[in-house]
């Protein structure tokens, strides 16, 4: 069975969209073990550049990250598709990788470093998101995706 | 002060995506009178083809469009825009219509009627999002928009 883990910057905030994460989470393990895993958000003081951040959020991310996994960046500069575009291509990679990694940055995205370690960098939308509404689109993207693969009828 | 219709086929079913939208719906009220227009959905038999459900559909639509509404009509096929990009059209078309109306379909989407009546069509990904979530989508894009043309800091 595949292995999908999810990393992210912080805790939800939104009660709602914590109860969407919830929702798509619970569907989502029918298909794949699922692993999530949220890393401590940088602290900003004033003034503090993005880049300071971004290494630091960074550095705590990439220690998540196994050898052997395949990592899928999230970054609105990504690579944009279709809902059976991106089914296709979990089908394809699971086929070599038991383990497939996704990984949303915090509120001023993912550091370089990850975008480079990253074997490929999807994106959601052209339109910039906040990291917690993209936490619940790529799981509804996930369930929608292998719904699409075992043919079953996507469940509203 | 510049008038927003949203067009939705139907009542919100999941309770998670309805305190969403009733948290941006607040925040947009700051910037626009807005008003959020739900239709009835077609009553799909076993086997009614799409464009039946949707030609229905699209009927109640059409009587909620005012002749002097810039009408944009939301589908996975349309222009996809940035969020800047998004904010500046808004800023641009509300200089010469006070009522901006968005529609939103119901599971099947939107009939050709519409989209034809449509004076663009927007585009929130390539990928499939439920109507539900785009509803969701497009709120916090409106507010994201609002924020970004009064300079304004965007709090999550």
């Amino acid at each position: 069975m595949l292995t999908i883990k999810i990393i992210v910057v912080d805790r939800t905030r939104a009660a709602f969209l914590e109860q969407g994460e919830a929702f798509y989470l619970k569907r989502l393990k029918r298909y794949a073990r699922v692993e999530w895993e949220s890393v401590r958000p940088a602290r900003i003081r004033k003034g503090s550049p993005a880049r300071i951040v971004l290494a630091e959020e960074g550095k705590a991310i990439a220690r998540r990250i196994g050898d052997r996994e395949y990592v899928v960046a999230l970054d609105r500069g990504g690579k944009s598709r279709s809902s059976r575009e991106l089914a296709s291509r979990i089908e394809r990679v699971s086929m070599s990788h038991p383990r497939l990694t996704f990984i949303i940055g915090g509120p001023l995205g993912l550091s370089e470093t990850i975008l480079e370690r990253a074997d490929e960098i999807l994106s959601l939308s052209r339109l910039t998101l906040t990291h917690e509404m993209s936490r619940l689109f790529l799981l509804e993207q996930l369930y929608r995706s292998f719904t699409i693969l075992r043919g079953e009828k996507y469940h509203k």
